[in-house]
């Protein structure tokens, strides 16, 4: 007898002005919203503090829900230097406070995100939207809007995660365990 | 009576190949040198893996050497988006270490760095090793060139915080102080 799926995804979407998150929990063939929500960084804070503000809130949610897992996406490569060195650095405190708790890390681009929910990979952010309230049942709100893109991220996994069991691949407990399974992952 | 100086200065330099770290004691008008050394990443594991390193190396040296401040470089805006990002990541969990344990976290420009260190700020590396070697007394090898970027940002932000305190302006023990008195601090 194989042992029912339970378990918690947390996906993070760490802007460096709002920090979207989503967590869901998968219990056999269901999933349930547990939060959605978003943390809004003080403009008139500087960077570092910003840094530390997002440190802090993703170690607040991986204390207080202890997720199995940690999604996030990968971001388009358009922006420019600046922006992008500033919302790696916002990506690696939030990436750091998972490691920190030994969650593994999966990385998504925004196309397969969009595909996975959708079926169409150049979907629009509010056909994304309207999907996810219809998986997880719930009513859209502005906050919710800002937080779709962290849900899309958890969901998306949880979907990679089950076409993988249902071809027999493992998940994985923890960040070791993982890694003891797959000493040659490639980026 | 005012207090002797008594700190440790953490610098780092994470490339998301290489990371030197530099460490600094102050000791009323003495610097001394703890430790100068690299970190090399395995180029065959991903990138999230090599983040967990990262952060796994910083925490280890702030566990190990108890910091009172890091100091890291702002780098150049001159190379590609998705190597900034790389950097950017690289450096949030190198960040994300330091916030775990409360260490304050102060940034230099290359130029601000070169120009605190030799005088001039577009001296070439050589001349930065050099003029950090005579500073601190010690013999420069292969392993030391990779890491003294690391070591510069340290006696960079030691520079400043001698020349704050020569004109009254307080050091902080940890970052919370730090934040105390300076509630409006900008990037």
């Amino acid at each position: 007898m194989s042992k029912v799926t339970d378990k918690i995804i947390l996906g993070i979407d760490p802007g460096t002005v709002i920090m979207g998150f989503g967590l869901i929990h998968i219990k056999g063939s269901e999933i349930k919203l547990i939060e959605l929500d978003v943390i809004k960084l003080d403009t008139d804070d500087d960077h570092t503090l910003r840094l530390q503000k997002i440190f802090a809130a993703v170690t607040t949610i991986v204390k207080k829900h202890k997720p199995d897992e940690f999604a996030i996406e990968a971001p388009f490569f358009g922006k420019n230097v600046q922006s992008m060195l500033k919302l790696g650095r916002a990506q690696g405190v939030a990436m750091a406070a998972a490691l920190n708790f030994d969650v593994p890390i999966f990385e998504y681009s925004p196309k397969k995100i969009k595909l996975s929910i959708t079926g169409n990979g150049n979907a629009a952010k509010e056909q994304v939207a309207a999907m996810l309230q219809q998986i997880l049942k719930f009513t859209n709100t502005h906050k919710h809007l800002d937080a779709t893109d962290a849900l899309a991220v958890a969901v998306c996994h949880h979907f990679q995660g089950k076409s993988q069991n249902a071809t027999g691949k493992k998940t994985y407990k923890n960040w070791s365990a993982f890694l003891t399974d797959n000493p040659d992952r490639k980026g």
